[in-house]
This record gives C-alpha cells, structure tokens and sequence, in this order.
C-alpha cells in the first residue's frame, strides 16, 4: 500500500464548502466562519465495534461516519468537514479500503461535507478514527445540561433495532425471523437524526442527545447534566413492527440498553412540543412522547414507569426496584 | 478499564481558551473565532511509530502532539484545541495510560491549548490519533505552494537527529558513542517549531513545510506544489556537532530521508531574509540558508550539488545523476 497514492485515490475533485480555504495537500486544512464551531472525535475498531461477518467495507465507512454525525445532530450543528485517520492492516485489499471510503463519501456527500484532512498508516487491526466539524449559529448549540423541571422527554425513531440487527447478523438463525433486512440495516447504515435537530433551530431550548449506547445511558447523561429527574413509561418506548417477536427479555435489554441506534433523545418545554412534532412531520421522522422531567429531591435520576411499578434505571444496564 | 472514569482523569479542570464554548462533557465542543481555523490529524501506532523499548509512555504522549504541533507550526498557526482518539489493549495499565496523557498534557500546556475531545476505546494495539485546532490571522496562513524563483532555501535546526537516536535506541551500543542522550531526546521529544512560526506573522510570505519524513520528501513537496525547482547545497545542510561520530553512509542517509526531526522547511524572498533572521535569533532557533529556488524548464524537481555535481534528489530516498 502505498499512502501517497492512496490519499490521492481518497481526495475530493471539487468541494462543496465556501467557508473552505485550504483542503487536503498541505500540513493541515483552513477553513472561517462567522458560526460556532462543532467538532467531535470518534473511532471504530474491527473485532471491537465491527467484523468483516457483520459489515461490508462500504457500511463500516457509513456507519463510523455516521455514528459522528449523530453527535453533530445532538448538538443541532450542521456538518461541514471530515477528517479521517485510518490504520490499516496488511491483509486488507486496496479495493476494501477504497469500499470504507465509497461508504463514508455516500453519507458525506448527503449533507454536502468535504473531506478536509487525514492519516493513513499500517497497523496490526483496522481502526478508523474520524473527526467531524460542523457548523451551529451562535449560541444555538444543544446541550445536555438544559433540561428544565415541567419538560416532556421525547426520542426520535424506534430502539433496540440496531442490536437486534447485530443479534440477527451474528448468534441468531435469519430464517426464524421477519423483516431481517430492516434489523440488518439499522445496524449498518444508521440514519443520523440531523434533519429533524436542523428544523428545531426556532425553539429557544432543547435539550439533545445522541442515543449511541442506550436510552438508560444517555437519560442518565441528562439527568446528571441538568441535575434533574426523568421518568420514562415502559409502554411509551418506540419500537419497531416486528420488534415483537424476539423474546421479551432481549426487547427490554436492547430497547434500553442496546445503543447505536442513533436516535435522538431530549427534552422540551410543553409550550415548544408542537414546533417539534411539525419538525418531525417535516423531516419524516416518528416522535414519540415517552416521560417528564421532574425536580431532583436528593440526586440526579431516572426511573421507569411499567405496569404501575416504579423503578429506578441505571446507566449500566441495571433496573433495581426502589 | 472503565471508559468512564479514565475520561474523567484526563479531563481538564479548567480551560484556557477564551474562544471555547463548551469543552468536554457533551456530544461535541463547541467554539467561537474570527481568526482562520487550522486543523490536521495524525496517528501514532505502537509496535509502527514507536515501541516501549523506544519511548516511556509519557514521551508518547509529548511525541505522538509534538508531531502534530508541528503541521500546525508548518502553517504559521497558533495551536489552541486538540482531541485525542486512543485505542487501548487490555495489557497497558491505567498508570501507564495516564502518563501518555501527562505527556500530552505537558507540551499542551506549553501553549496554553485545552484538550476538548476524545474517545478511548479497546483494541489490540495501542493507537494514537490526535486531531489539533489552531488559530492564524486571516489568509496569514503559510502553504507550499507559494515558493518563488529567487527565494531562499532554509531549514531550521539540525537534521538527522531523530534518526541518529532511534539507531541508538534500537540497534548500537551506545557506550560506543557520544552525546547519547541528545540524540535519543530529538527522537522521543522533537520541539515543534511553533515559536519560529509565529514570529514570522509580519512577513507577507514565508513558504513552509515541516520535517515530518525527510527534507528529500518535504523540498519535493514544495517544489510540486509551487512549481518550481529547489536546489541544496549538500556542505550547508545543518547538521549536530557530533553527528560526524555515524558513518558517512548513515549520515547522508539520515539527514537527506531520518525525518521526525519535525524542523521547518522553507523558502523566503531575499528581501524578508533579515526578518527571518531576526525570528529565529528572537526564538533561539538555528536558521541555515541552504539552497535557492529556480523556475522549472522541464518539471518540479530538487537537485543537491555536492562536490561540485549536481545529482536529482528524489522524495523517496534516491539520487539518481543526472
């Protein structure tokens, strides 16, 4: 593998950016803008986060970009700019490579991003790290801390499908079940929420998160941030059609724990929950209502509501009654 | 490993950064500038970049930044964020982990910059990727491709050094040598030319590029991108006063293709000559005319004259003459 020409065979032609004013062929990229800057850090590892069994090259260059962009629709930030450090095992193909690209490119290319800087080198395991800039108006960025006592809590889509989808792909026989290819593509080609977090730009407050490791995660995350209670209704967690037939003890795992679906989990004030409901109609993404937040007595918590039993849920996956 | 905590050991207590919105503890920073943003990333791989026999780990943090300050110096660009991706195997302890962040810590501090990212995730090699953000004036930020005929050829500092110390860490006795230490530390913690940069901010145009891979790769870097030939007088290339103790083989080697000297490499008309002079005398850095720049006839090229012949020097590692 030589890198020179690899990194030439990677390069964009053209880019789409007008806030660009140096891309890849110097010792770094330059860009300006009048907006606040976003950026975010994320890397995945074959054998850690991906196999050659679960994914093809072209979706595990979709889903580790997408997996950052995820972050950037949590902060409500347009993407702009991609950097890409790849490390690459010997026994990878050129054409494989150039597929993780391909895959990368097809997703970037949706939201007009420019691929503006990166490092290939060799390595014992693939391991693709991608830093994501992006773009929010001034002091428009969305946090996790500005969940407020009153606010409905709401998610985007449907959970649990990506872990469903890995389920499928690697322990469970496909024949036994229904709509395999939706579960499937859940896990590899996750739809990053940025259309539904741009349309929110009116409303003065929401509160955004990315649902990459599970809602009991990232609920916690806010409640931390904000110092402040949710509580969820079981019966109010958005799951698919079919996300019926595995058995109920998968469901209540993967649903609160199962993560990268990449929906977007956040609060809002009651006054604001129409502008959002006309967000997700506009960008044809499902909303759903799913519990409140309430003042904190003693600590920051979450608890969940199911057949009128109150208990509390942890970030690490443990439910223990109170 | 608890991802959780060990980010709460390498997070800062307090920024520096006035243009920070809002660093560590979301789903992205946030960050706010009128100035041009600069930005670049590079990977650093165990067992490829760096071994234990070579480096502590608390030099591979410094080496794994320095590299990276270095584009930015390159640039002319004040460094002001960075985020750090790390791949972790299970056999590295936490201690061992920390100091690699000490080490970035220590050089970050240097120059004021906050840490405002990252991800640590499991693998079997360690792994170091680092993004940096800096900030220049302005269209004030320094490229290849603007050398002129008539400029002046000058590196800063010694060449060669990083490779003499890494033959010294790996392969001789160094009871056979002198000076020991001072090679092995321009091999485990080269100092980014940041502060020569940056005094050249009065100069409407410097050409740069940093010594990341070798002059012979760097001076046909320039040369391709500005159009132009370079030509080196092989008696001026500086080197250290006891790098004549290696071999005449390894010293041509080493100067000419060692590369991690992380120097700057540049051309300059003759009019800002003096002010380049003053820059490095004002920042205690060697600064050595080493060749000039001419218009192409045929093709970029660089060709070094020693003992009165002029032989074509390639970018990867072969003279041929002409």
């Amino acid at each position: 593998m030589d890198e020179f020409s690899f990194i030439n065979t990677i390069k964009q032609g053209r880019y789409n950016q007008p806030s660009l004013v140096r891309g890849i062929g110097d010792d770094a990229a330059v860009f300006r803008t009048q907006e606040d800057v976003v950026t975010a850090v994320d890397t995945f590892v074959e054998g850690v986060h991906f196999s050659k069994k679960t994914m093809s090259p072209y979706q595990t260059g979709y889903r580790a970009l997408a997996a950052n962009l995820s972050d950037l629709a949590a902060m409500g930030a347009r993407p702009v700019f991609y950097l890409v450090s790849i490390v690459i095992p010997k026994i990878w193909k050129l054409n494989e490579l150039e597929e993780i690209f391909h895959g990368m490119r097809a997703l970037a290319r949706n939201h007009h991003m420019d691929l503006i800087g990166g490092d290939t080198v060799s390595g014992s395991e693939l391991s693709i790290s991608i830093t994501v800039i992006g773009y929010v108006d001034q002091d428009m960025a969305r946090f996790r801390h500005t969940a407020k006592p009153g606010d409905h809590v709401f998610v985007t889509g449907t959970l649990g499908d990506a872990r469903a989808g890995l389920h499928l792909l690697t322990e469970d026989r496909e024949c036994d079940y229904k709509n395999v290819a939706f579960f499937k593509k859940r896990h590899q080609m996750p739809t990053p929420r940025l259309e539904f977090a741009l349309k929110l730009a009116d409303i003065d407050r929401v509160t955004l998160n990315d649902v990459s490791d599970g809602i009991a995660n990232e609920a916690n995350e806010i409640a931390e941030a904000s110092n402040v209670c949710l509580t969820l209704y079981d019966k109010e967690i958005p799951t698919s059609e079919d996300f019926g037939q595995f058995s109920l003890k998968m469901q209540h795992e993967w649903k609160y724990f199962g993560g990268e679906d990449f929906e977007l989990l956040g609060t809002v004030a009651e006054k604001n929950w129409n502008s959002l409901v006309k967000a997700a109609k506009d960008s044809g993404v499902q909303l759903t209502k799913i519990g409140f937040v309430t003042n904190t007595n003693n600590e920051p918590a979450v608890f969940v509501i199911e057949n009128d039993t109150k208990a509390r849920l942890d970030k690490k996956g443990y439910t223990h009654l109170k």
